[in-house]
């Protein structure tokens, strides 16, 4: 199955979800018993013209895992050329002729597709503008709920935040609606709820879903809690309470319920929380790291 | 033959070049073959005054495939200590204390020479102010002219744009005049046009030259199309679109010309120009990296 | 000898101390040689908050000495991310998953304890707020003096300049306390000399110590001369000059003296005065990244 660039996450079928997560276990594996891979000749450009360390040292560190080596910027933008009329086609096409695979953080949406057409090397996106995509986040979330619970058919979902502008959430009700029989609760305040497209999406593929604005609720109906971020200034009462996790609702869980939160959080669940075993949000981070080691082995091995 | 640091095309002899030219092919065969060479411990410090990404990359690629490490800054004058009265040559002493070799790009000219006074490791210039010299520059250039064109002697080149204040223009007539035969056009508009001392350099080696500011009508004349940048407000009439190359202009060209530009470029090559055979510029910034390979090979491998 | 984090001076005992010497004895036989080390899937993340250039190089070249590879940030703070209430230890935690080892470098006192109580790697304090602790400063320090001295034990000891917020003076204080036979003499106009909890801490522990304010008095009495950053405006009268180092006032040393400053510097030492053989300034530099590699892989290797 061949993968040449990452640039969104509707490029992934089924049957190439399942790859990922195999060669994901496999990479797991490897790093577990602390060694690295045969990938020793290949250079990564991490080309971020937003900052995030987070997800930034999070593909370096998978290029690392693999053997290879790491050409880095905390943000290109700030320190671009003096050349106003740079075009990023033209830095892609220079950076590719260095460089065996390019990561990039674009500020504007629909970046990673335009370096695509241009680049010799592939490009994976991570992360392009506010409402664009960040695929590799969409897909170590569904890995770790593949992982947690050992399969995604007939899971049962909240999704939880300011789900309108909520990148991770609309990617992830996405990725889920190709798994037979998941149900999922879109928890927000009605003003920033869930938008029209994602949830036309859901109907015509027969997914069942329910909008919900009432947390505790649905906390014993799911198996897999999903926080996401949640501003005051969002909300009509400016009450962002009524949508964090504390210690008081962890009874309500089902036992083997799983609590994720793509991070960095502010209030939306309390460090109270941290210590249950339900609690995989930083094992969520860490896989980051063995999604991205699969997807960059998976674009360079070419057809398999 | 012994190269310790390299600070100016000025020191860079016939034979020097020779070498270098050799062995930058050398280079670009052992990248081709995915290997590396056997600088394991080596370490590369790139210490950037001014940010540029490119240059920087292209220094840390090359330490990468010739099996080193890097370290790196991507805008050291901003993050520098607190201590106003901080020395370059400070700094310089400690950072050869943990490197192998020192890249500075400095925003003050003469940067690179003070650098090299007090280095116990190799100095690289890789840029010293507006005006000061940026050497790799001049010899990726160079080394793609004799690569493109198998041979440097007797070729006719046109050096077009901002040619009074164009460092990388600068450089190639000044390295060009080595070769036997060769003969220069300066296009450019007047107001704008090859210093004096550059055109008295060439007067007493004998080189041929001529000064123009019709592009249209050299064209046809050269071997090689050497653009750089044209900003409207150093001109007169501000048209700058009268020394842009595009699409139109390319049956004017002989048929094994090459297209090089130093990048980034603006309005100087429209990108319908870039499917054309001729157009070599992204070759010649991949050059840079097995040049640059070259170099530190030199300095570091000592007499030869 | 277990050491899991690094976090403060006053962790180091004597017999640490001494492994630590020993350790990073070897260490630079090691890259004397030429060599690296067997930490080949070692990943150290420098993560700075505050920008510190030789610092981070520092402890970068040594995780590379030892053969391992680094993630790195340049400045952590302003390029963090985009959520006001974003909390260290959940970037931390998220950190530790993709790393082996972490040096922290925070703009808060008390960031590295922080940083220390929930990270999963060995945290390694780099600094932490303007009057935190740089244990890695205060060690190489000391290791510099035991080196060029064979030995601690009867040394006499000037500390110079604005003692009172000096941290690298106050943490040499200390430790310096702990060997056999040491005298200090504190040399500081009487408006910025050292602070009282240090003097209270040596006269507990029994050690000599004298304030002076004339420098040319102490010189030819001390084995040690620590030279540290003065500013005019901390200053009564405003003049520096009379602390500060220059040709004349060498005259007055002991042969076998040895000359120190933690850098970068700017008055207190004269540029005239590198040339002297008891100038060791960096030589100290140099010897910061044999100690960073000694307490890297004394933190990764675990019980001794």
């Amino acid at each position: 199955m061949q993968l040449r660039h990452v640039i969104e996450s509707q490029q992934f079928t089924v049957p190439l979800l399942r790859e990922l997560f195999a060669r994901t276990q496999q990479m797991e594996r490897v790093v577990a018993r602390g060694g690295t891979l045969d990938y020793q000749s290949k250079i990564v450009a991490t080309l971020f013209y937003q900052p995030s360390t987070r997800t930034r040292f999070s593909f370096e560190a998978a290029a690392y895992r693999l053997g290879g080596r790491v050409l880095s910027t905390e943000q290109a933008r700030f320190f671009s050329s003096d050349v106003a009329g740079e075009q990023l086609e033209d830095t892609i096409r220079i950076v590719a002729g260095v460089s065996d695979a390019i990561v990039l953080r674009h500020d504007q949406e629909g970046g990673a597709r335009r370096a695509a057409l241009v680049s010799s090397v592939p490009v994976i996106n991570a992360g392009d503008g506010q409402s664009g995509q960040h695929p590799t986040q969409a897909l170590l979330d569904l890995y770790t709920i593949h992982r947690e619970r050992r399969g995604l058919e007939g899971l049962s979902i909240a999704l939880i935040g300011e789900l309108d502008r909520g990148r991770t959430a609309r990617s992830l009700a996405y990725l889920l609606s190709k798994f037979e029989r998941v149900r999922i609760f879109f928890v927000s305040p009605p003003e920033v709820q869930m938008q029209p497209d994602i949830l036309r999406h859901l109907d015509e593929h027969g997914v069942w879903y329910s909008l919900e604005s009432d947390l505790s609720k649905v906390l014993g109906e799911v198996d897999v809690v999903y926080q996401t971020r949640i501003r005051p200034e969002r909300l009509a009462d400016g009450n962002v309470s009524r949508y964090a996790l504390d210690a008081a609702l962890l009874g309500k869980l089902k036992k083997d319920a799983v609590i994720l939160h793509p991070l960095p959080r502010t209030v939306e669940i309390d460090p109270a929380v941290d210590a249950d075993p339900r609690a995989r949000y930083f094992e969520q981070a860490k896989n980051g790291l063995f999604v991205r080691m699969a997807l960059l082995s998976l674009v360079w091995d070419g057809p398999s």
